[in-house]
């Protein structure tokens, strides 16, 4: 690691005049979030284990991304992807969970406490959120896509075209707890 | 596709009360887009075409990711990740660049006009930026990052783990003008 000279704040610009645009909108099946959040953290709820597992099960389950008119022509040649990067707002996030600092992933007490940016965790201090997903049509305003996580109504951000080579073309590493849950959804999944 | 219901405006949630939340700054070389921006979409800055082929190729550049030091504990267990998700804002789009609904892309005549969601352009309804980067240290609030093309000064909104498995496993598809710019930027970078 290269010497770090000393930082503070630095002028930082001002991003509060900066409003995010609601472009669109998800509709689906998905009517809450998976996990609940407490000002301790997170946890699942039990009586979601079950949507999960369904959830998981049912990855060609079709969403609708609805872009608002006024935006017409800006889908334009979005169909010569197969897939998409979607952010969507997590709406649901109540502001008090947007300082939440570390958590138990998946609010699992015997995984390591670990920072907000180590997780996928919702409650983020900007609770944007971003899936891959799969596209299988355009119609107009309106896109319908598999693979997508998130709750019915959840304000789509920005749309971004998913390109393989842009991504990491060597190893990757995470860490153990990670890994332990990609097996247990790739053994979900199976 | 599906038969899908008359959709006008839904009954979106207002997220005007939604502030963004900069949790940190870009801190590096890079002083300006590649591209600039007019009302008539993007083109790329003429003496910055050498600078393009400078930073691919040299995309070992090390780039420090400033978190405020209030969000002191939220990069716990990141040095367990070889890579990373940056959101970051991308600044120095003016706000009237964000009502652009279709461009050529990199300004480039010779290729299709599509829609912003088609490209990477900066200038979308929402300048959120994305780049998967390699961590390559972290020291308390700073993380030391190659390949993050963000300008400095750049407000950084979010960090993710990049999680392989998350991705699509399968044959992804890209259009034919896509694929051009990729394989152009892997003869800049051979």
């Amino acid at each position: 690691m290269t010497q770090i000279e000393e930082t503070t704040h630095i002028d930082f610009p001002e991003i509060s005049e900066v409003a995010l645009k609601q472009i669109g909108s998800v509709k689906n099946s998905i009517e809450a979030p998976f996990l609940s959040m407490d000002k301790n953290g997170i946890k699942m709820q039990p009586q979601k284990k079950h949507n999960i597992v369904k959830y998981l099960k049912t990855r060609d389950q079709v969403s609708q991304i609805v872009v608002y008119p006024e935006w017409e022509g800006i889908l334009a040649g979005i169909d010569g992807y197969s897939h998409l990067v979607v952010l969507y707002w997590a709406h649901k996030i109540p502001e008090k969970n947007r300082s939440i600092k570390q958590v138990h992933p998946k609010g699992r007490k015997e995984l390591p406490k670990v920072g907000i940016f180590s997780t996928f965790s919702p409650a983020r201090p900007n609770p944007l959120l971003m899936t891959v997903v799969e596209l299988k049509g355009v119609k107009d305003n309106i896109l319908e896509v598999t693979g997508l996580d998130a709750v019915d109504g959840s304000p789509v951000l920005d749309i971004k075209p998913f390109v393989r080579e842009f991504y990491p073309q060597e190893t990757t590493r995470i860490p153990a707890w990670m890994d332990g849950i990609v097996k247990e959804i790739r053994q979900l999944t199976e």
